[in-house]
């Protein structure tokens, strides 16, 4: 019989011991400060209706994206992200939530398009949003990216230094509607802002000629980001109000604490839902890395589900994109993470197995990470290998003298040295 | 428009705020005795290769069983269990890992039939599997009893004691031989046996009867049930040997400290791989719940994937059988997860913002659960009610006074005493 393959599908991701254990420890000192934050935790089903998933009927080219499959009548498929099920949860639970509610979901989602590098089809984000009903203040977005700060920065050590870019859906709206363009040419144009970073500044000057037709609108476009948005201050209301509430926005980061921020109009988070002030943070050591977090503030989250306004601001951090890529690129030093076991316990002669697992529980209950060799028909030497191999601090030797004098015998494996003591010295010396 | 359903898709989960928190809850304590035990823990891909998921090739009804699609010329579902990725995982990192390797999995498994009642199509299961090269002693199948028996313990406050039925494959193999029972016979009783529980006692004779032609041999087979397995002790060498592998194991339990574990050897674990011993717990204040864990010994884990003989112990522990059933059916008190906040900050006048925003971290910096209300055109009476709603313990105002004086009025929700002190004193308060 052929032998079936071992590697995952590609673009699923599958860490080895250490590894998972760095990833877990980063996942858990972050939502520990969303915790701290006031952020419930939510765990949404990874499958949902179709009609939830997309409000497209075009199956053919959505099937390309997702993950989709029928049962009965009922079209249904795995999420891509967390706001879809956030925003029907909401929706579905607006008598048995408190607003403004903060929800925080780390999750797995899926995305059916064909593998590309450094581009997952399973994969973590954390996701966190503050939902008002019918009004939101503003305030609240410095918060959250005073918050992805502070969750980025619980894992510097790892990642290194972040920044936040902050973008104005408004200015663009605003300014677009200065140069009178239609419909299809702003959305071009915006397109274009959203690509710029990957463009280049010739693709993009091109791009822009072509979007506006060679008006001398496009140099308009492109002096935001050579002379700056401020000189457009004054030459509209909605433009003046749009610049004023960006750098009022960037007065209050700066108050807040958040030392790490800065105005780029580039910012744009695609053709989303967002209608407010946008951001993304990126990783100063990871430019390869793109965008490690992105978020921004959107005026109706739940409009398909309900006739209550949800106005809020959410953001979603790249887990996976940030610690499964550098864990696969070795870019962790994973050292702290190899060798988790406090003891091995081995234990020779089959007949003191059960004296040996008393102890074993007396040292778990201390909170010791005590794991026993049972093939007790093994020879000490591949007891003590086994012990080595795992990287244990200590092993505890367990043999008849032992038990007839109710004792072990611990070994430190870095030292060698070795002594007989009583079970509660052992633990006193392994909690050291 | 129509508004689209805010109900998840029937046999998901989905808790409210306060559920899930108890929910996370239950799940840490448990993956704590794990990881002290030694186990590692793997997050594998949800979604694995159809030739992985089963070796069958009736695709028409797998499709009902599983949720399943296609991408490009690839078949593949999502995993129904946490074996049939293990497996694959293990023999393709054989020398990535220390043997014997103990290996845990908290994850999501999905199941693609008709949602019944008490049945979910995505669950939790936490499982544990020790894996040994070619041997593995049996004294792990003992290690993973005491060790589900602790994981459950560690939760008894919610779910009350648990007991542990032990049955034994070899027991059965061996009577089947000495009856000279044919292939189908062995297997028609077998089911029947695994169903025993269920089906009562006059259909499980009924279906003997048919089962065995009405040979006589049904009254052996009851026998075992009511005089007992032990008057087959001298029938057969390999009856013997059975006999005395369970008689032994039982013992080892309770030298090991297992005193809630009892011979039932109806426990038979369907048709799966299992091979020795099997298990399954029960909860005694639950009945309803079923089987809350089970497992056994396996000879030859993934002889798919690898000419490698991997010998394990492993079992499942249905985490959302016993939590989401208990939450969703109001069994669990959840008053002490209703209120996880320390103090609402709550913010007079948006100048007062950035002021309270360092408050804010620095209470958060020392461990509290500070949550800002930050619409600061609401009334005082608006937020304070927001404090009360999200059950906070304190509630922090800060104003202009507060500002200009650098001290923040903290405010008892309970006693409703109120004082003005700094922001060290307030952290001291809160952390008391």
């Amino acid at each position: 019989m052929d032998l079936k393959p071992t590697k995952p599908l590609s673009g699923f991701i599958e860490l080895l011991p250490s590894q998972q254990r760095c990833f877990d420890y980063c996942a858990a000192r972050m939502l520990d400060v969303l915790r701290r934050a006031g952020f419930s935790m939510l765990d949404l089903p990874a499958i949902e209706r179709a009609e939830v998933l997309t409000d497209k009927d075009n199956w053919d080219e959505i099937e390309t994206q997702m993950f989709l499959f029928q049962k009965g009548d009922t079209k249904m498929g795995l999420r891509y992200d967390g706001t879809v099920g956030l925003s029907r949860y909401v929706a579905g639970h607006l008598n048995d939530l408190v607003f403004p509610f903060r929800a925080s979901q780390f999750s797995k989602r899926y995305r059916g398009e064909r593998a590309q590098r450094g581009r997952y089809r399973e994969f973590y984000q954390m996701d966190m949003d503050i939902m008002g009903i019918n009004s939101l203040s503003t305030n609240y977005d410095a918060e959250i990216i005073s918050v992805i700060s502070s969750a980025l920065d619980s894992v510097s050590e790892f990642i290194g230094p972040n920044i936040v870019l902050v973008g104005s859906r408004p200015f663009w709206d605003a300014l677009f509607d200065y140069l009178e363009l239609d419909a299809a040419q702003k959305k071009a144009v915006f397109v274009l802002i959203d690509k710029k970073d990957k463009m280049g500044d010739e693709d993009f000057s091109e791009g822009l000629k072509d979007a506006l037709n060679n008006t001398g609108k496009e140099n308009v476009i492109k002096s935001v980001f050579t002379a700056g948005y401020e000189t457009f201050a004054n030459k509209s209301e909605k433009l003046g109000a749009a610049i004023a509430e960006l750098t009022d926005f960037m007065k209050l980061l700066d108050g807040m604490g958040v030392k790490n921020a800065k105005i780029d109009l580039s910012i744009a988070r695609g053709l989303a839902y967002y209608t407010g002030l946008v951001f993304e943070f990126k990783l100063i050591n990871h430019p390869e890395l793109g965008t490690a977090a992105g978020g921004g503030r959107y005026a109706d989250l739940a409009g398909k589900f309900s006739k209550t306004k949800i106005i809020g601001v959410g953001a979603a951090i790249g887990f996976s994109r940030i610690f499964a890529s550098m864990l696969e690129n070795n870019q962790i030093d994973l050292s702290r993470f190899a060798n988790p076991v406090d003891v091995a316990v081995l234990v020779m002669g089959n007949n003191n197995v059960a004296y040996a697992s008393r102890v074993v529980n007396a040292l778990r209950d201390s909170g010791i990470v005590a794991v026993s060799y049972l093939d007790t028909d093994k020879k000490f030497k591949n007891q003590i290998e086994y012990a080595d191999k795992i990287g244990a601090r200590f092993s505890m030797i367990i043999g008849d003298d032992e038990v007839a004098k109710n004792v072990v015998a611990l070994k430190n494996m870095e030292s060698g040295n070795q002594e007989t003591v009583s079970v509660a010295d052992a633990i006193k010396e392994l909690n050291k």
